[in-house]
């Protein structure tokens, strides 16, 4: 029952990455670095494959079978590399939206999914800087390391959810955004499949929070 | 510093229904019952109230100081009296749009949001059902209940976190179609206070989730 979770969240990850590719290269303007609405796209799917789906599965590296054979420290350059590569992604993400901005002369963070997802980037890093200095700097006494725990997987998984928030307020704005005629309210093809999308990141979220927590 | 907890958890719910009412009465068109958008606006308000705060207060219930002087059944029934009370609030919420909808002719159910919303409203009904046959019918066996309290307890969480994400997809729809001259863009007053009462339902649902795991 434990192995089919794992399957059933690495399985809804790459469904979701097929999803939103199929939504910028299909639906919309494809992906590129012109200023246009091709590096806007950038932003959704760095956001979906990094942010989300590699930010998850760095959540469930220890609870992955494979990784019993690897000694602890092993594990925990694993979990810290992952989520380095996902502020990666997020970072550059980030910055796809506010060069396209820029270049289209759209004011900067004035959205509520704006705020919580760039304090959610801001946050996710100092949640990295913490977990380096207290559980890979050799001299943390282990006292510390332990009474630290509670609070890294509660700000951790707090972290995770505001992602997956703010990644269906983003969905939300954009297919109303980008959908005039017909549009969003009308349901047309790209609507739906994008809906769907939204409930596949939902999906995805609540079965790592399952596995992190059981 | 957990009493600390709880009053920040009740402080902040407070606030963000003096700042939901404040949106709808003193920056929208006010409260009504009209097939207009003042009888919309009683769904934000039914929400804020009930689907978030009542729940959020129900879920927090058992760990309540004031009701540890009552009786275990007591605390099931105060626990199960909210928790029918935010669902009868976020039924008549929903009937709210519904009927705005209708009587503007604006299609039904093609939102992520919709979506999310009304699958939380049904999955809301039915933890409310089976708690109440799980936990109140004084037939069921002890070993079942405590079998099936893992369940419960995720279940509610989950269903409460979606809550949250859903009223934040509403929060940004509803500025985006609401706001035409100035934009949501343009960052009038309207925009900045609604997207401050979108962070505090999200402090709000971080601290009932907070207090409830630890
Ligand atoms: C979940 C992680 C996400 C984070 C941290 C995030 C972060 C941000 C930030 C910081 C901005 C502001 C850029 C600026 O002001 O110039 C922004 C804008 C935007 N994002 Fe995201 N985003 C996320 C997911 C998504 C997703 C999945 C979509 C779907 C397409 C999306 C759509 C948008 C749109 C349409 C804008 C422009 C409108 C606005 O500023 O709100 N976002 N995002
Ligand atoms: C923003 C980045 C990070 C997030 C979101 C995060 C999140 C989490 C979560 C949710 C858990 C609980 C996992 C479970 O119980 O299955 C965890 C465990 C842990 N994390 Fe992180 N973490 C991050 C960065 C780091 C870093 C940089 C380190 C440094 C090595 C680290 C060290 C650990 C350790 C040692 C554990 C305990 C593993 C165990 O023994 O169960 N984390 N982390
Ligand atoms: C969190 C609990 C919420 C639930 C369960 C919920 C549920 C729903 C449902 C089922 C609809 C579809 C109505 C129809 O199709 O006729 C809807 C529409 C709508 N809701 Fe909510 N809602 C919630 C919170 C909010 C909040 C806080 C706002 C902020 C104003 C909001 C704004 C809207 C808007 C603008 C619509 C019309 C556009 C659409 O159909 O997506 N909602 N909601
Ligand atoms: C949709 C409605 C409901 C939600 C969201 C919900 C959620 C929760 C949550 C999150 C907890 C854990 C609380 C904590 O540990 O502090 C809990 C505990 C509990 N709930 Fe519910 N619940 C609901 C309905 C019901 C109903 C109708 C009953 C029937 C009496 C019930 C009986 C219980 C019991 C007995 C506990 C265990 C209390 C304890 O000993 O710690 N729940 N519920
Ligand atoms: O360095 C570590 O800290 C935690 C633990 O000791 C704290 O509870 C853990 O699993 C490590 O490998």
């Amino acid at each position: 029952q434990f192995l089919f979770l794992l399957v059933a969240v690495v399985s809804v990850g790459f469904v979701s990455i097929v999803f939103v590719l199929r939504w910028v290269l299909y639906f919309k303007e494809g992906l590129a670095w012109d200023g246009g609405p091709a590096e806007f796209n950038w932003h959704p799917v760095l956001i979906v494959t990094g942010f989300v789906f590699i930010q998850g599965i760095a959540i469930l590296v220890y609870r992955l079978p494979w990784t019993w054979k690897c000694s602890k420290l092993m594990m925990k350059l694993i979990h810290a590399g992952l989520n380095i590569l996902a502020f990666v992604f997020a970072a550059i993400s980030v910055v796809a939206v506010f060069d396209f901005h820029n270049a289209a002369d759209i004011p900067n963070m004035y959205s509520l999914h704006s705020w919580v997802g760039l304090a959610a980037v801001i946050l996710y890093g100092l949640q990295i800087a913490l977990g380096l200095c207290v559980y890979l700097v050799p001299i943390t006494p282990g006292s510390l390391r332990a009474a630290f725990m509670p609070v890294h997987v509660y700000s951790g998984l707090l972290i995770f959810t505001s992602v997956i928030a703010t990644a269906l307020m983003g969905i939300t704005e954009k297919l109303i955004f980008g959908l005039k005629n017909p549009k969003y309210k009308d349901s047309p093809p790209e609507a739906t499949f994008v809906n769907v999308l939204g409930v596949l990141i939902m999906l995805f979220g609540a079965l790592v929070v399952r596995i992190a927590t059981c």
